[in-house]
């Protein structure tokens, strides 16, 4: 009963008018994306969304993948979904050509995967973690390696894996048990238990590609001595053709509190062949090279989430007559008006409304760094992108996906009982989007990897440099009667940010709990402050347009309303994080370890 | 695989040391609850919400209710933890002597009631909604009908039902379709459908008693023209025992996203005989008067999801290993250290235990108003508890199942990807706190309810009085250095409010949009400024005990330390909502109803 509509005037609003990804053409596969390009692919992505993916959304989540002596069946649709999907050439979209890939820019794959996953976040874990195994080959991988595996992962006949977590350990992977025994042939003999297994086995492709963390004996411990393997689940023969199965198996799946149409999975190894990729001992920086992409993977879902339940909850406000207007009747011609016109239901609809608008800016822009940093000819742009794309990556991960998921709850809350209830679907968005706040790094991780991490870079240089680029916004358009507003916040914002920094730096050094204490309300508030910051931007390109002939298209001016809500609203927030984080580690610690098991 | 340990010494530190209700001895009921009597309740309230219905919690979620042919069983083990529940008396603990009942303060019911609710919250809405019926006859119905009725519903023999909700109308009841046929017997005859009705059949009793909304023909359009009636499922003859069974019947039951130990069933009256409860259109008020009651029972299902998720994230948090912490290894006989040293991990265990133990104040003291407003010799005395319940009954039942179901989320959080499935129980907490924010009346609802009634009423004789409460705690306790830090919140708390208060009596009457939209915002922060309060009573009462022999007990030392928590972390909050709703009905109402619809 839930609908989606891909929000396609938005996003080119963005990405052709406010980012203005035409701008660097001069950087390889931006050439071909030009507006019309743009245009095209959004427009069949969100054919595949609309009219594939999200008519299997409830009917996958009610059905669920079913597990049979090892072998998983994914629901009804999902093999036929998945078909078109690959038939439509979709997992080469931002591929490398030199394996079949179409090479445009992230930040349209990005774009593309904001509707799949809203579409139906169960679905889009596949080709997503298939993407995630294709960037750890493509960046690690021998050149074999990489032509055995790539063409068939960007074709998406075949679909990868991620396999970190174990029964013991999921953050802390230098507790890691299992095991690569190193073999005469130059391969390795993997032994162990992996959990959580994402897309793990399933009925959709022919073979699947197992990337798994494991430790050569005899390495360093810990965390130093994890090594990256490819396990395949089928050997692949010389002419490319599939070999033998190999000894990895799929013990069970978890029944969880949603993504039910995904299979996560135990998977068994027991001495599967594997072959390392990169150097021994090295399995961790390999991860971290896709890291940043994986979490604005999961990022984008909690923007998803809140997307698609905020159109069905927008329309059931519209629908649903219940009660009359406190300020007057406002429609006449019904029994009652729609609840539409009560303003706490419309709060929880502007809150969702300003969210999504500022969180798909603030996402599409960071992806776009992301571009620059690898595809920039200029070695400074490349440096300060990637700091950039450093420093926003955990906010994006954690705070997208937090605020995804309360904005799902406020959607689910504008139907009342029959949010509730299955058969509208409200909820299953709701549980869907709960995990994405839990995996690829639990938010609470992000937020540490954020202050611990991402702010000491360089000397703190990410973080400098987007405080500058928040004072050169305030400088450029101080005087812009149409931005004040903007330009306050961003100035106030900015201010805190500096105020917030300033404190981690005295503080965090001496006693490193001040850092982890404040590290939540440091990426909430940073997450504002860059929201504040987007809306500048997002006005301002609205103003733009109303200048030059958009005068009377509604778009603009209800851009600039929601804005404003914005800033009345949500951008109060700010100063209680910054009173928070600055309140320090001593409240938070003050209690003994075992005094939390009593009252 | 969940625990639940009632938390006695916490509800004990409320009841007999910070409310201290025995000094209401002059009251009836309160004189037979002496602490010993107190003590004696609540452990055997312990016993069985730890011991027979905790251990049903998961299963009876994964097992469900089901449906046969109109008939509705319970999960396994509901039926025989309910005779026990019958047969240890707690359905007559606060009901009226005359009727069987133990006549102890609702305080107490309240508080046993917590522990029901947290143990196993499908299960407390069977004696729960059976309460209410009887509530609804106690004060409403004729002699006959309480000689029928109540004895039954008193020993737990029945149960009852609330029949409000209709497929179109839910929140607006004057839509109500459902029609009374007056006969010449004096009774009328039923006829609609009616939704949502949680315990509306099952296997527990032998009869269910159901209170049913709807309009006698000819009488006032909308809202005026409701009339209650009692419809049993079986008649009930002369000497008691049961007769025929009445024409209503279960049609199905919803598959929701949580509470599924309990029926929420769709329930058909095909000319079903009722017996008029009350006067014919009045059926309205008869519901009102047992509204505030009701929704301090949901309120008290937000504390009860939090404190269980909390216990169970704690232990959790306790025993599983994962990193070190940053400030040093903290457990070195261990190969990690156990995850409760992280403070992020720390402040998500905090932020619940702080609201937990404020939570709970709050809602006991609301409580033991209600009591006050009943009980009470002194006319004054029952005046102004009789406002402090109307003022205070919707932040109870908005603020503590708000905060209740967003406590729950960080308590799965705490477990990581163990969170999100079933095994682990923690998402079960969470599905099933969310109930408690829509129904008996969505949070919206309670929130208009405090900003367009409550707070108008009588000239705003209870804020006023409620504001000036805080005053006098001020300037009670400005010269105590032990309490400084609550007394100057207390005070800016007190600030807050008036100029909230102030803002919607200037501004909510030119404009009522106006009050609708600051309406949420307001009841969040009367809420954190009657929790700064309550930390300000608990903290007074933990100093007493301490200069009274009690310096060693650590209970007292962890209460200020819990306390000191919520006023750095989490009463910042409080200016924000100030804000927001300082910011008025613009933001919130600028775009056209239609513009929601489109991006």
């Amino acid at each position: 009963m839930t609908t989606y509509q891909a929000p396609l005037r938005d996003m080119r609003f963005v990405l052709n008018d406010v980012l203005q990804i035409q701008k660097y053409d001069n950087m390889p596969g931006f050439a071909d994306a030009s507006p019309d390009v743009v245009n095209a692919i959004l427009d069949e992505g969100a054919k595949i969304a609309e009219e594939v993916l999200h008519p299997i959304n409830q009917s996958g989540d009610k059905e669920g993948c079913t597990w049979d002596n090892g072998k998983v069946t994914t629901p009804t649709g999902f093999k036929k979904a998945y078909e078109t999907f690959v038939e439509g050439g979709w997992p080469a979209l931002t591929s490398d050509p030199g394996y079949g890939g179409q090479g445009l820019p992230n930040v349209l794959g990005v774009a593309f995967n904001e509707m799949v996953s809203a579409a139906n976040m169960a679905f889009c874990m596949y080709p997503g973690l298939s993407h995630g195994a294709y960037s750890a080959i493509h960046a690690w991988g021998s050149e074999e390696q990489k032509k055995t595996y790539l063409p068939k992962l960007v074709s998406g006949e075949w679909t990868g894996t991620m396999n970190l977590t174990e029964p013991h350990c999921g953050t802390d992977l230098g507790l890691m048990r299992t095991k690569a025994e190193p073999q005469d042939d130059g391969s390795y003999k993997i032994t162990g238990t992996k959990i959580f297994i994402s897309a793990g086995e399933h009925d959709l492709a022919d073979n699947i590609i197992h990337l798994v963390l494991a430790k050569i004996p005899g390495g360093p411990e810990g965390i130093k001595g994890v090594s990256l393997f490819v396990v395949p689940k089928f050997f692949v023969n010389a002419d490319g053709s599939l070999g033998a199965r190999n000894s990895v198996s799929c013990g069970s799946i978890e029944e969880k509190m949603g993504i039910h149409g995904n299979s996560t999975c135990v998977l068994n190894y027991d001495e599967a062949t594997g072959y390392l990729i990169g150097e021994p001992h090295k399995g961790m920086r390999a991860m971290f090279t896709m890291m940043n992409e994986a979490r604005l993977g999961v990022g984008l879902q909690g923007l998803g989430q809140s997307e698609v339940s905020y159109q069905n909850a927008a329309a059931y406000a519209n629908d649903r007559i219940q009660g009359r207007s406190i300020s007057g009747t406002k429609y006449e011609d019904k029994a009652a008006d729609p609840i539409i016109v009560h303003p706490d239901v419309r709060r929880m609809l502007m809150d969702q409304r300003a969210f999504n608008e500022s969180a798909r800016a603030l996402l599409y822009w960071t992806a776009l760094h992301g571009d620059i940093s690898h595809k920039s000819p200029d070695e400074k742009e490349r440096e300060k992108s990637d700091d950039y794309m450093g420093l926003l990556t955990p906010v994006v991960k954690a705070y997208l996906t937090d605020k995804g998921f309360a904005h799902a709850v406020n959607a689910q809350q504008v139907l009342g009982g029959h949010g509730y209830i299955q058969e509208w679907g409200m909820e299953q968005f709701v549980r869907d989007a709960r995990i994405a706040m839990i995996y690829e790094g639990a938010n609470g991780v992000q937020a540490l990897d954020l202050v611990g991490r991402k702010l000491a870079a360089n000397g703190g240089r990410g973080i400098f440099a987007f405080i500058a680029e928040l004072g050169s916004f305030v400088d450029d358009h101080s005087g812009n009667a149409d931005l004040k507003d903007y330009v306050d916040a961003v100035s106030v914002g900015k201010g805190y940010l500096e105020e917030a920094t300033n404190w981690l730096m005295e503080n965090g050094l001496s006693n490193p709990d001040n850092a982890g204490a404040a590290s939540t309300d440091f990426l909430h508030l940073l997450a504002l402050v860059s929201l504040s910051y987007m809306w500048g931007n997002l006005a301002k390109a609205a103003h733009d347009k109303i200048a030059n002939g958009g005068a009377d298209d509604p778009f603009y001016a209800n851009k600039l309303k929601v804005g404003r809500y914005f800033l009345e609203r949500m951008f109060p927030d700010a100063e209680a994080h910054l009173a928070k984080l600055k309140s320090g580690a001593e409240p938070v610690m003050a209690l003994d370890d075992a005094a939390f098991l009593a009252s």
